[in-house]
């Protein structure tokens, strides 16, 4: 399998458009160790020419831009896509949007939880997508789904589970618990390459690594897992937002409940954070989170990043 | 006022995504005379300070990076933005779906006809932009908006009016005559600077030069205007897609119909073509057809392009 990190930014990407904070204010002066990242996504090819997004990102056309693979090839048909799928693992405006940029009548498949799909059918604004050619198709849960579209047999299957993790912002319910959160608003994914059964788990999003997560993760070959924050109040700390990591459903990576310890244990053979955000210290290289990070074992996801699986 | 082009491209932008007609394959290739173009977008300024973008495109995170002028400066507060307004000049995709990218509790002002704010409401995905911070504004057809956001005033109005057109694509109604459309849903813009009365007009969208928007151009300084098309039927000749200019409520640019001829009696001082479509023949400059309108007094637009009233 081939995996390329399209974008390894949270939400707003980095820099974000409003905010000017030391690490935007870095990055946009191009100090040295700051690299500028769009929104969350990968893609994920069994043989090279078909490719399955996990998730769309609001960059996405600039993402497109940024990998000659993903574009049609000189002896393609006039209008065509090395883009046969796209799975979703949540129903967040950094994951989604960037469906509007697959419009323009080419087909392909869609891969989301029941919730993610009746979300983006209560938005009419996606039915740009006309169903016939991009059927939305849901995701079983634990049992493995096949990767088709476009009639192209993708050589790739996933496995969806639920992970702790709340529900997208702007479909909050503030008069429930957890904001209306339920079971399916956020998958991890492992994608499997049929011919083979070699895997690996994609989890951009997650508030907590609980048992049952940490022993599914065990041992694994490669996981590209949450990395939004290093410490559960940077944002508050920084003066950006009055919201703590759990908050916002996203784990921490340092301290007794992060990532950096959940993961000690479990011995995968390669971590790389993604769906950064633009307040974690790791986006400099020279702080001592990248350095506390990269000493466990950690990498720090970058965009054009491949894989090799 | 300064008057940037952010993205002087149509829906798709150039090189499409999914698109491998000769335009396409030859700007991907880098050629000679090919330039890349994002999607449809403006930003106008009174003071060089204060920001109004007309219509916010998919590639707004991208078109905000390529211009200094719209991030946050050095010594601002930690969250900002120069950006105090939007206006839109109907709903489809290429010109609401980056409205996506300025959430992040920034407050800044939508101005739009009562149709496309509830276009915008009828899709909760759009709701990520809280209206106390973000209010949607209706724009009167005729009468001076004057326009503001984030409690600054930016020197600046809009007069609206109807031009022929079409409804959004994703609120087509093939039942009803001219799928749905109603006045309101393809507007243009006379953008006035309050100071010293000057102004220019800007009409991405519009499927036909009539009387009333004929007598309203004449003499006018400055003019940006709908270049999606060279000729009505050059979609369906590339094999692109069934539609012509008109089906799709747009002019082109030659013939007898066309806007090169709509626009010779007209006295415009400055004509400038935005909205340009990946197959229109303009986009190489070696062409005879950009030859054509270069004869006819037009500039074609490019991202970037700065403008000075």
């Amino acid at each position: 399998m081939r995996i390329r990190i399209l974008g390894s930014g949270a939400g707003g990407g980095f820099p974000q458009w409003n905010c000017n904070c030391a690490n935007c204010r870095a990055v946009r002066a191009g100090a040295p160790g700051f690299l500028p990242r769009t929104q969350s996504s990968l893609a994920v090819s069994a043989n090279g020419e078909d490719w399955l997004l996990l998730n769309a990102s609001p960059d996405l056309r600039e993402q497109i831009a940024a990998a000659p693979e993903l574009s049609p090839r000189r002896d393609d048909p006039v209008r065509a896509s090395p883009i046969k799928a796209v799975a979703l693992t949540n129903g967040d405006v950094d994951h989604v949007a960037g469906l509007l940029n697959l419009r323009e009548a080419q087909p392909f498949n869609i891969y989301a939880a029941r919730r993610v799909i009746d979300a983006l059918a209560a938005n009419p604004i996606f039915s740009i997508l006309q169903p016939q050619l991009v059927p939305r198709i849901e995701l079983a849960m634990e049992t493995p789904t096949s990767v088709s579209g476009a009639s192209v047999d993708l050589g790739l299957s996933l496995r969806a589970f639920p992970v702790p993790g709340k529900i997208a912002l702007y479909l909050e319910d503030r008069n429930a618990p957890n904001f209306g959160t339920s079971a399916g608003d956020t998958l991890g994914l492992e994608v499997i390459e049929t011919a083979t059964g070699a895997s690996f788990f994609y989890v951009p999003g997650c508030a907590q690594v609980d048992a049952p997560l940490a022993a599914r993760l065990r041992h694994a070959a490669l996981v590209f897992f949450d990395g939004t924050l290093f410490e559960e109040e940077e944002m508050i700390r920084q003066g950006l937002m009055g919201k703590t990591g759990s908050r916002m459903g996203h784990i921490n990576m340092s301290g007794e409940d992060g990532s950096l310890a959940a993961f000690t244990p479990l011995d995968v053979k390669r971590k790389i954070y993604v769906h950064i955000n633009n307040s974690n210290p790791v986006l400099d290289e020279h702080s001592n989170a990248y350095a506390t990070v990269q000493a466990a074992g950690w990498e720090v996801g970058e965009d054009g990043m491949e894989v090799i699986l």
